[in-house]
């Protein structure tokens, strides 16, 4: 039997770490009994603190649909070692079978909101959606505030990421099935003009 | 003398690519003789085809002031050889001089926008922006339009990056000087479930 994942909190504060460098997302959801995971390369933190995030969910899916029922969603971040798995979601329904079951997905309960979150992922972060009609229905744009932070602790702590080896990085989508690993880390310090 | 750079058109429906590995950027702005530049993290697509964009733009920057009376603005996507730069322009205000000529900054004109595109970036995507008062007031955040988008046809091509070395590789922003590169690249197939 694995061991069971182990989820750090993260400080709210530092929550957009685990976001900013722009890694691809997988967004969970769930309503009524009914569950979802969808690919979504576009979401962004929007503010440090209280955090907020950005996503973009079409229209026509499911995730959208429980999104507006439930108010909430979870930001899961893939690492490489799932990146089958990330790109697959994006190619299923969920309206034709639970894609969990289909995949073998395992999850955890997130803890302030009702939806599961994605085993084998580097971080999570806990959303409830601020109501901005306009934007969701023009651009497919929902904002959230982020209501609780987590991360595997051998990936990321004290608000840096330490990437172990080449399965546990962090992935950044291109298209068609292509995708970047995220790369080395470096430092730089301001010149001064 | 350096040669000068070559900025290789991007299909607009294909513009999105140079964005959607979630690259930091540049933004650069200008108005009524004054122009700027600032480091964005927040950036990202919106859409594909007409191709729009969402940015961050904090409401005490000189860029902020820029844009709202241009209502226009480029994202400049910088290379691991500017990394340096690009730390150091969000370190400075376009308040107290101009940033270009405090960091030698070279430029080329943007062409259906009026604003500088900072030479030794990787891409560049010119933006006229949608207005939205509420999202601008509230969140700071503007979403625009693509008219245009540059990629240098060494590193992106047919709508594929293609870095040839680690100076010529976009790069993604943690906090505190510190970055990632966009690091290898790789392709999976869908599992069959």
């Amino acid at each position: 039997m694995p061991n069971p994942i182990t989820l750090a909190p993260v400080e709210l504060a530092k929550s957009y770490r685990l976001l900013n460098h722009g890694p691809t997302t997988l967004v969970t959801s769930a309503h009524n009994g009914v569950r979802n995971v969808m690919a979504a390369a576009w979401a962004m933190p929007l503010d440090f603190d209280p955090p907020k995030v950005l996503v973009v969910v079409d229209s026509r899916t499911l995730t959208r649909e429980l999104v507006e029922a439930s108010g909430v969603f979870a930001l899961n971040i893939p690492t490489r070692a799932i990146a089958e798995t990330t790109l697959t979601v994006g190619t299923l329904s969920g309206r034709d079978g639970d894609k969990f079951d289909a995949l073998g997905l395992a999850t955890v309960p997130a803890r302030t909101i009702d939806v599961p979150l994605v085993e084998g992922c580097a971080g999570w972060l806990e959303c409830r959606v601020i109501p901005e009609p306009h934007n969701e229905k023009r651009y497919d744009l929902f904002i959230a505030e982020v209501t609780a932070a987590w991360a595997d602790p051998a990936l990321f702590s004290n608000g840096r990421w330490h990437f172990t080896d080449a399965g546990s990085k962090t992935v950044h989508y291109l298209a068609g099935g292509a995708f970047f690993e995220t790369g080395d880390a470096f430092t730089v310090e301001p010149k001064q003009p």
